[in-house]
This record gives C-alpha cells, structure tokens and sequence, in this order.
C-alpha cells in the first residue's frame, strides 16, 4: 500500500470513529478495506493513543466483538477562522469539543498579525494551564489559499495579503504544525463534521459576509476542484442596472448596509437594518428584497451545478435571522425541481464552523 | 471482488484502452490494480472480442511487451440526442468512428416518436445491409432523467415528455439494451472522450440551445451529483427588469429570436440573426450583448463553483460563430482569477456530441 493510500485510509477510519463507536469488522465493512488492513491501521492509532477499545457488547452467542472509540483528549488542536474585520480562534479535542474559545476583531492587514498573536497566546497559555499539549493549527482566511505558504493568493475585498505567511509566522512562533484552508470550505468541513451536515453526504455551506463563498462537501469530502478554488462564488458576475460586477461586490453585507446608509446615515449594523425592515420601511424593504432574492439565486444555481441539496447559510448574513431564511426557502421551494425541493437552514455552528473546520485539517 | 467493483475496473480498462494501445503492465499500473486483477480482466474482454492483442515492440533486451488495443468492430452501439425540435442519430464502432448519421426534425412531442423510429430503423437497416450487429442504443434528452423508464421528468421547455417510456418503447421494437441520459451530460462525455476534450481530466460542457444545461466532467467521469441533476443550470434564476425568471426562459435561444423578432419580424434563424450583428444595427447589437454577457457570466459561475475551467460551448448557440466565443472569453479573461483564466471554446464535436456520448453509455 503506498504511502497516501495508506493516509487516505487511516482519514476514512478516523472520520467514521468521529461519529459512533464500531467494531473492527463493521469498519472493515464501511470503509471497503480488508479486516486485516483495518486490523494494521486500528494498531497503530491505538498505538498513537488516538483510539482506544471500548466496552464489549453483550449478545446471546459467541464472543461479542470490541469496539472501538476516539479517545476525545488524545489530539488537542487550534483552529483558527480570520474574517475580514474578525478572528475566532478555539481549542478543540479530537471530537471537536470547544475547550477554550477567543475572538478579537482587527482593525486593518497591518494589525492582523499582532491580532492573531494575542488570540493564540491565549489559547496556547490557557491549555498550558491545564495540561494540554497542543499538537497543530488549523486556519481558515478568505479568497483563493496557497497552502504551502499559507496565504490568501487573491481575494477582492481581503486586500494584499501575501506578505504574510502564516504557514512559516505561526510555526515559529507555536512550533507545531500549521494548515492553512480556505474559509469556506474550512465552514463547510465543520458543518459536517460537528453542526448540521452530521448525517450528510453532501452539502453545500454558503459564507455570505461581506465577502461571499462557498464550501462543497461531495461525498463526505471537501471539494476544491483542480485548481483548488472551487465555491469562490462571490467571485462570479451579477448585472444589475445594466452594469456588470462580481457578486460580492454587489451583495456582499458591506455594500447592503452601504446602500441603506445612503437612506439612513445613522444605521450601524444589520440590527439596526432589521429594525427598519420590521418597520416596513420602503426603502430598507427593497434593499433587502433585491439582496435576499440574489442570495436565493446564488443558492440555487450552486445546487443545480452540484446537484447538492442540502444548504446552510453562515457569515454575518445570519443575523438577518428568519426573515432572510425565509424569503430564501420562498424562492427556492418555488423555482427548485418539483421532487428536489432544496433544505435550507442556517449554520448549526455560527460563527464557530470555520474554526472548528480548521481544526479538523490540522 | 464485488460485481459492482469488477464491472467499474472493467470500465475503467476500456476507457484507457480506447485512448491508447498499452501493455498488461502499464495497464495495471495504470488503473492501480494488480496484474493477475488485469489479466483476469483482459482475458475477458478478448474472449468477447472486445479487445485484442497488438503487434509486440522490438527492444534490445528481453521479450517484449505484447500491446492491446479495441478491436474497433467489436461492438457497434446507436447513439441519440433528442432536441427540441431534432434528433440525431449515429452509428458507431468502440473506437468512437461514426459509420452511419441521420438527422430529422420534427414538430411536437406527438410526431416524437414516429420520426425517431424512422430515423432509428434506417440506421438498423443500413446496419443490417453490412452485417453489422447492433448491441445496443444510448439515447441523451433534456431535463431530469428518469433512467429507469427512459424518459424526462421535468424540463421546462420540452413538455410533458412522461408518457413516451424511452427505455420501453425502443427496447420491444429493436431488441437491444437501451440507455437513457441527460443530453447535455452525454455531449460533455462525447466531447472528453471523441472531442476536445480527449487530454483533459475535467471539463464543462455548456448545451446552449433554446434549453440550456450543462454537463460536468470531473476526474474524467461525468458528475451527476446525489440526485442525478448536476449541471442543470438553465433552471437557474436571472433578475432581468426586476423580474426573477429562469435563465433559459429569458436567455435560451428561442426567447433571444423572439426578441429580435419584435423589431424584424422578417427574421428567421441565427443565421439572419448574425447578419444584422455584421450589420452593426444597434437594437440587434443590444440584444446580442445582454445575451453573450450572460452566458459568460453562467460559464463564469459554473467554473468558480466547481473549479474547472475548461470549457466546451455546444448547441445551436455555436451558430453565432467567433462573434459568440471572443465576446465569452473578454468577459471570462477580464474576471476570472488571475492565474486561472478559462480556457473557453467551441465543442469539437457539435451536433454530434450528444449522440456519439450517449453512445459510449450504451
């Protein structure tokens, strides 16, 4: 078996273990692999004191078969999500149980390193506190990712950030090993894993922010495509007013809350944008009504390429609460295929799903 | 070995072999199997005649290694396409080479049937005339396919198309095993596999006709997604005038005529179309303009969902010619990444890509 067989392998058992308990035999069974390859990789990870054998289960014949579960303190890992203005950061274990949890907001690039510094200071001190050895960081950043740097290559609205590697500044400052991934499909691998995708083998995660992607789970895995930037929807073109745009450029939650603000220059953040809508206020209506029937057609074209039902809505955009779900499941139960009605719900996770995604890359 | 599994790795040998001659060796290497697994393989395909071996190279040391290759009159299949308002039909040998074509339009879902027995039962009767045996038929028709019965769900331009059972109907009259599939999902496998898509892993093709769709090639197989709709992408939404409509009700080719109809009633096809582009008239410009805009901007969503970025144009849309084609890629060149600009062109294949992909299904 070569060697990224075998990693694959040991991935597939890992993340089967991550969600129940199971004998030997039956991970030989889900996973497709023999009873003696299962055997090899079930040694090792017990080796690794990452899985251990559980409680036998009791049954009228024969010998009852060993299960085996993950056991949740073995690997502590940092994940890390940097939005635009914002960086959560949480310590998880090895089922995504949040240990320690901090988020800062930065104002501008120039601060975001100091900013991410005291955010994983914290952490790292806290988990020496109580005994914790951090083993990786997971990060998630905007636009299209180089990994081996660990930068963001291209984004519109993140600005230049190839001066910072945070693949080389977060090794050498927390000598641990360091994943860097793309925000959305970091959000997407969390809602799998640990939010509302538990039972799903495909969904699709939109971050709608102020700026606009997608993450894409096919079968149980991210989909990045060839190239790697698959989902960078906020980067696809809209006409409106006869004019040509990218998405985000157009939708995105800055340029929303831009435009009301022409109305009414006291509005501050979506809250205070809710309230007009609450209101029925013409104008704050009609913005809403164009944003929230854009992000409809965002969804549904996403679904009809991928032919992925199941949709959650994370970022910012949330805080529009139902009445943006709602007037999102409006038009998609309306213009989707009559027998492929699309699930649309918000994040179970929030703000948490990219950190917690990133952990699981870590 | 499940039936499953052994008929997916015998597949998997045609499909190599249909692009190349190649040894036993290179083959197991090639599709990751064992030797013995290939041979076993191989042993089968020649004892159905599908395969044969090759002349052996000279090498200056050692027995050298015997070839296989198709025996390209092993197996001849019928492929189909199902327009709006045509079918094509071919004859073909494993190696993709197109012996027989017929062409027939016809003028509503009643006539449907009666023109695609004539059309069919003169390519068996030609076949027959050279002894040539037929083994079975590949029909691609538009909309959600129903493959079990052979016929199409829902699509919004073709009508109610659920009483003519495909499957039923061609399978009592010529005796064959028959194959229903999406149309355009059965061009973009005719383009990766006869077209210009020959090298490439991955591509999209963009079925633009009074109906559009798309079909999607990744990692060489089509991707039709957990409920079979993938690359639906005319069932999408466009605001257009305020008004939310789907993509191909506003953009398919037939609405685009209509339009242009309303200032020149005289005109009567793309061609007559085309000729007033040349003519620079400005309401016929116009109209162009917002159309090719918009097919660029789905080709642009569609690549940055699924991160492929060859792109194949097919259907009665490739009319336009150059006009069409230079007007996608400035729109796809000026926004797509910079390091990741689309490679945009016309289907090698045209018209006879569907039928010769549903061929390859058969």
């Amino acid at each position: 078996m070569n060697k990224e067989i075998r990693y694959e392998n040991t991935f597939k058992t890992v993340k089967i273990l991550m969600e129940k308990r199971i004998s030997r035999v039956d991970l030989a069974k889900a996973t497709g692999l023999t009873t003696a390859g299962i055997g090899k990789i079930v040694k090792n990870l017990i080796d690794l004191g990452i899985v251990k054998e559980k409680e036998r289960i009791s049954r009228n014949v024969g010998k009852p078969p060993t299960l085996l579960e993950i056991v949740p303190e073995s690997i502590h890992v940092v994940g890390i999500g940097i939005g635009r203005d914002r960086i959560e950061s949480c310590l998880t274990d090895s089922k995504g149980k949040i240990l320690d949890h901090v988020s800062s907001s930065f104002d501008n690039l120039e601060s975001l390193v100091n900013t991410l510094y005291e955010n994983v200071d914290s952490i790292f001190k806290n988990a020496k506190r109580n005994s914790i050895e951090i083993k990786a960081i997971g990060v998630g950043i905007p636009g299209i990712v180089n990994k081996r740097k660990g930068f963001s290559e291209k984004t519109t609205k993140f600005g230049n950030f190839e001066n910072i590697l945070l693949n080389k500044i977060l090794k050498d400052r927390y000598k641990v090993e360091v994943y860097v991934e793309n925000d959305a499909d970091m959000a997407a691998i969390g809602e799998k894993w640990f939010g509302g995708g538990i039972h799903l083998n495909n969904l699709i995660y939109f971050l709608i922010d102020s700026g606009i992607g997608a993450g894409i789970v096919i079968n149980g895995s991210i989909y990045q495509g060839e190239m790697g930037y698959a989902g960078e929807i906020g980067h696809s073109l809209v006409t409106k007013d006869g004019q040509i745009n990218y998405f985000e450029d157009v939708y995105g939650l800055d340029v929303i809350l831009k435009s009301a603000q022409k109305f009414y220059p006291d509005l501050k953040s979506i809250q205070d944008f809710n309230k007009m809508i609450a209101k029925k206020d013409d104008r704050a209506l009609k913005i809403f009504e164009d944003f929230s029937r854009e992000i409809a057609s965002l969804v549904l074209f996403a679904s009809n390429v991928t032919g992925i039902q199941n949709i959650f809505i994370g970022g910012k955009s949330v805080e529009f609460g139902n009445v943006l779900l709602q007037s999102i499941i409006e038009i998609t139960d309306k213009f989707s295929f009559p027998n492929h009605k699309l699930n649309v719900q918000f994040s179970h996770l929030g703000d948490i799903s990219i950190p917690l995604g990133s952990a699981t890359q870590a």
